[in-house]
């Protein structure tokens, strides 16, 4: 997917944001804000989001000093999430459709997003996981590709599972659990805002239930062209790809693969893009499946 | 007031759907974004917003080629407020007390801005401004000056009432005809955004019920500094200064002077500023008055 016009300003905002965390120094906050100001002249519109967001966040930590200021953070809400799994499996035990179950809680998850809605690095403990994931499953979902979806899971003989933020890994555990075949789950190269890294994955016991990749990449997003050999080769070769949230299907979303995006549309042009609307969840697959 | 680092992002979000209106030419809109990232490194958050708002719209101008392209819609949305007017005097004459009424409804005139409310650009008329009305004189006001404004005015010999946006105007003028005393209107000394300008106060019948007086200015706010001597003269004598909407406010908050600043506060900034929350509609006096 391409950058659009209206992801400059979201850009600024989202670095603002981001930055905030880090320090209270005006001075460095305001001078992440210049040097993104100077970046934008020389900023494709061709490039998707998560590339440019990848220049913004590293020039954040060069400014800050801190290569991982979301850290603490994500373990709060990974162990959030974790207390919560029991919970989460007995919603999927006691469901009439498993698969169906594990599918949307898996697009709950992708609430945890702390660039699409940076109000929750602020106060963590404001997102009431259980109170959200209660209340938003009995909401509508989009599951517009349920049926061959469905008929990818039983086809193939394993899953790349391509993970998002860190907390959500654990309702990625519940629905590759209810997946029953081979899962690697993808996670970023290095920490980029609260996206899930290898460590992440494994507080959340991923390892239990999926061989854990790194991408390699050092972005909020699937970067074809930066990603690592072996994970190239299994990506080339997979059956089937599950692709989590905003930043890997706006890197994903023009290939031509079987893959089907999970996510909860956070924002405008996404929402167009999709053809859905904001704050919708959503299962769809990649143009041509 | 000074440029909050929040401003920052609000600019680029602004000057996109300004020249969204004015062009559909993808290269030129960011080309404007391009030229305001450069910017910012120069920018210093001690010069108030619209100090800054005039070097964007400049910009914006220059890149366009279109030195006043909100002039049409201006006139659709002052046509809209004169159609109004005999409803609006109405309200008035039936009120308990005239004045506060009529402060109310100069409060609500000011939801008719594009600076801080760009959807309204897009779709002029979606902007029900008689349903507006009605809705939104039934709410609770923020009118914490009304009995010092009331004194201020019986004591003046003469009021010099600080405009913003066309259409706005007209709510203006009903509010000019209950003072009771001479008023000086003022206007930008440009077109900038949709504030009112010359033109656009006489098209409401501001000529009617006042002396019209330029600013001088070419900003979205009263940058005293960029001020017309003559404006400069009338605004230091002056005995009570009404002070309409956020770009006035911005430019003239830390003034010691018998100020009223009548406002709908539409940005969060605004709104931490005045200490009220965002759509508050407020009437409030200067520090010190």
């Amino acid at each position: 997917m391409k950058t659009y016009l209206d992801c400059i300003p979201c850009f600024f905002k989202q670095a603002l944001d981001t930055t905030r965390i880090m320090t209270s120094d005006e001075v460095k906050i305001k001078k992440v804000l210049d040097e993104i100001g100077i970046m934008i002249k020389n900023l494709s519109l061709n490039s998707s989001p998560p590339e440019i967001g990848r220049l913004i966040y590293d020039k954040i930590s060069e400014i800050t000093g801190n290569p991982d200021p979301f850290k603490e953070i994500k373990n709060i809400y990974t162990d959030a999430a974790l207390k919560l799994y029991p919970y989460l499996k007995q919603v999927v035990i006691q469901s009439e459709d498993r698969l169906f179950m594990a599918i949307k809680l898996a697009i709950i998850g992708n609430i945890i997003d702390f660039g699409a809605k940076s109000s929750l690095i602020k106060s963590p403990h404001e997102l009431d996981i259980e109170k959200e994931v209660k209340e938003t499953v009995k909401k509508g979902f989009n599951l517009f590709s349920y049926k061959k979806f469905k008929n990818y899971v039983l086809s193939s003989s394993d899953i790349l599972y391509i993970g998002d933020n860190a907390g959500e890994t654990v309702f990625d555990r519940i629905l590759i659990e209810e997946l029953e075949k081979p899962v690697i789950y993808v996670v970023r190269g290095k920490p980029v805002i609260n996206d899930a890294t290898y460590e992440d994955a494994v507080r959340a016991g991923i390892d239990k239930v999926a061989t854990i990749l790194s991408s390699g990449v050092d972005a909020p997003g699937t970067i074809l062209a930066r990603c690592s050999k072996e994970f190239r080769k299994k990506y080339d070769n997979a059956q089937l790809v599950i692709s989590k949230g905003q930043g890997n299907y706006e890197t994903l979303s023009e290939e031509k693969k079987p893959i089907f995006y999970l996510l909860k549309a956070k924002c405008p042009v996404i929402a167009k893009e999709m053809e859905v609307e904001v704050g919708d969840m959503v299962l769809r697959e990649a143009n041509g499946v």
